[in-house]
């Protein structure tokens, strides 16, 4: 699987991802550069080709000179996200049909940041972890247990066994900010266009909607969840 | 000015956006459509081209059949923000440097949801209301006052004048879920690479910085700025 891009290679490198060699375009190598110096300490393998090659090899059309050929993402069980929540209150992100990799990989950074112990999404009719994804993620993705299930609802069932609320952010709920998010917790957010389905909202233990000021109806998914998770963080903190 | 995409000139319609022609895929031209009705009833006027007419005409290249012929973007200037928060607190987000198209609409799209009263961005070395602004925004620029500025520290003295607390979200600072952040306020989010620049830094009032939990050390721009807009947002409520 590819990464591209200096940053997201760089991030890939100090993360820990297993990386089988990285190809740099042969006019920076006479560079100094970080990344390469990075590169070198961690002994990965490098290889410099023409940018054209580069070009030919790029998946996302945005490699800046560089690409990390990483091991293929290895997704996680629910019970490998759990068994990472122990000793404190487990905090689950579930996406019901994610379909943009830019939203998909901006919602991995943002879990990352908050501390969120994983990320679980259905097999079916979603984005799955691509090159997109893991270049929108800046390397939070190596950091990341991220489950991918059949049946959302049976994942939920699970969780609900290991004592989380699981809560769906959306709108017609009460305000997030009236509710308490502490405790063990799922939250799920739903598509770009539909939102989360009718018959998963009946499912969960209560709605939280983000209050919305203005004419225009709905936040983009990944500022919503966003703003959600980061409201969860800080009643745990305080 | 273009805007492109279904929803987008369905939503500039609503948003009474002042739209000179809407053009049309011809294929559509038998199609009931909401969006046809709508335009009919604001007596927008319509034109049936073909598809490649449309493709040519095109600037982001998805116009899924629909161009809306706007007038062009009209900024405003600092004293029209505060004019329009004159009765409440205001509420300014200002812009130092960002560059990224998508980042500038998705933060329009949250400002007017939270019902900031307008943005500031600098005239020089940051991205301009332009086409991709406009559909990544999707609607929510009809809404929004956006004024352009040679200097952002001149603004912020013109805001500081008019009672404003400017703040800078940045690291570094202490955590905004200990801070006081209701009364008038603006606050200022910095360029994807750069953040915030030391010499504005240091003019402003305070840091707020979100807390970070991972061991990647950023947010995306768009939704550090969304967080903090909301948590600014939610201790107004209280």
């Amino acid at each position: 699987m590819n990464i591209e891009g200096r940053n997201q290679v760089f991030e890939a490198i100090k993360n820990g991802t297993t990386i089988n060699k990285i190809l740099i375009d042969k006019n920076f190598s006479t560079r100094k550069d970080d990344l390469i110096a990075l590169a070198s300490k961690n002994r990965i393998k490098i290889e410099y080709l023409p940018k054209k090659q580069l070009d030919s090899l790029s998946v996302t059309g945005h490699h800046q000179g560089f690409i990390a050929q990483a091991v293929e993402f290895e997704y996680s069980s629910v019970e490998d996200i759990l068994q990472a929540a122990k000793g404190h209150d487990a905090f689950v992100v579930l996406l019901d049909g994610i379909e943009d990799p830019h939203n998909f990989g901006a919602i991995i950074r943002t879990c990352e940041c908050a501390g969120v112990d994983g990320i679980i999404i259905p097999k079916n009719r979603a984005c799955q972890v691509n090159e997109t994804v893991i270049r929108t993620s800046t390397g939070a993705i190596a950091n990341m247990k991220i489950a991918r299930v059949t049946n959302l609802k049976e994942a939920i069932d699970t969780l609900k066994e290991n004592g989380l609320w699981i809560y769906v952010c959306e709108t017609g709920g009460e305000s997030i900010y009236k509710q308490n998010l502490t405790g063990p917790i799922g939250i799920v957010v739903g598509s770009e266009g539909f939102g989360v389905k009718q018959s998963l909202r009946s499912y969960c233990d209560g709605i939280v909607t983000l209050p919305l000021k203005g004419s225009v109806n709905s936040l983009n998914a990944s500022v919503a969840s966003a703003i959600t998770i980061y409201e969860i963080l800080r009643q745990r903190e305080q």
